[in-house]
């Protein structure tokens, strides 16, 4: 499916698929997001990681979802006209993300609902999954977005 | 309750509530942000954003989401003893947020689970409301957080 074209609601159905490009994390990176917005030891330090729940520095969780983010940005599927986030169910951090980690998004639709109220919008909600270069997956969540819809 | 010792599981108990420290947004750190992790217009230009959903430059909802977190970890709340994030739900963003908006954060403990197969942690659900300068809740989340217990 042609991913860079503006798009409308009635453009998705249930089971659509996307795949994003990938991306490989570097410690500086890591380091760089923790200390901005989650400046916990196992993020920051190489002696305290070692210590830590992680035994090796590993990425911020809101790391890896923006990362995410920025892929499925990249993309091109989320280039829907009007397209809003409105928010996200079931977020979860399955496996840590370490330096030298290659991460990879599938974005899969899950329903395609025309809104009662407005006969121009509807609702969408896609099932996303990042997995690392051993095809485990390292975070999975539920996308609720809000779109227009054609003409 | 003070916020800078270690803690454990046994500490918290439904109900309990802390009050983070506030964050003024500026439009630079929104761009920035935006340049990183979610290049759509409404985040970057001023003349796209004018024509976007949020009427001006706003900030990724993923960016007040990496706030919130800076926020509570910067309160000391978080540290506690092998504290885990395991999981998000419920995560809505309910109003845009813009430069020179004023953001602090309420968590509320809303259950406190001892762990069937590990006599050493446990598993603490807290809902989390950022608000702005006019009281207004911009972002809400339930954070699953697995801990350790005492002793």
């Amino acid at each position: 499916m042609t991913q860079n074209a503006d798009r409308y609601l009635d453009d998705f159905a249930v089971g659509d698929s996307f795949q994003t490009a990938d991306h490989t994390f570097t410690e500086a990176e890591i380091t760089d997001f923790a200390r901005r917005f989650d400046p916990q030891p196992w993020h920051l330090d190489r002696d305290a990681a070692a210590r830590g729940p992680f035994k090796a520095i590993a990425a911020s969780g809101w790391h890896t979802t923006a990362l995410t983010m920025r892929l499925l940005v990249d993309s091109g599927v989320m280039r829907a006209t009007g397209i809003l986030g409105t928010g996200v169910d079931e977020l979860r951090w399955r496996a840590p993300v370490y330096p030298q980690d290659t991460l990879q998004v599938v974005a899969t639709v899950v329903s395609v609902e025309r809104s009662a109220e407005r006969a121009d919008r509807g609702s969408l909600r896609v099932r996303v999954e990042t997995r690392n270069q051993r095809g485990e997956i390292v975070l999975s969540l539920i996308a609720n977005l809000s779109m227009k819809r054609r003409g």
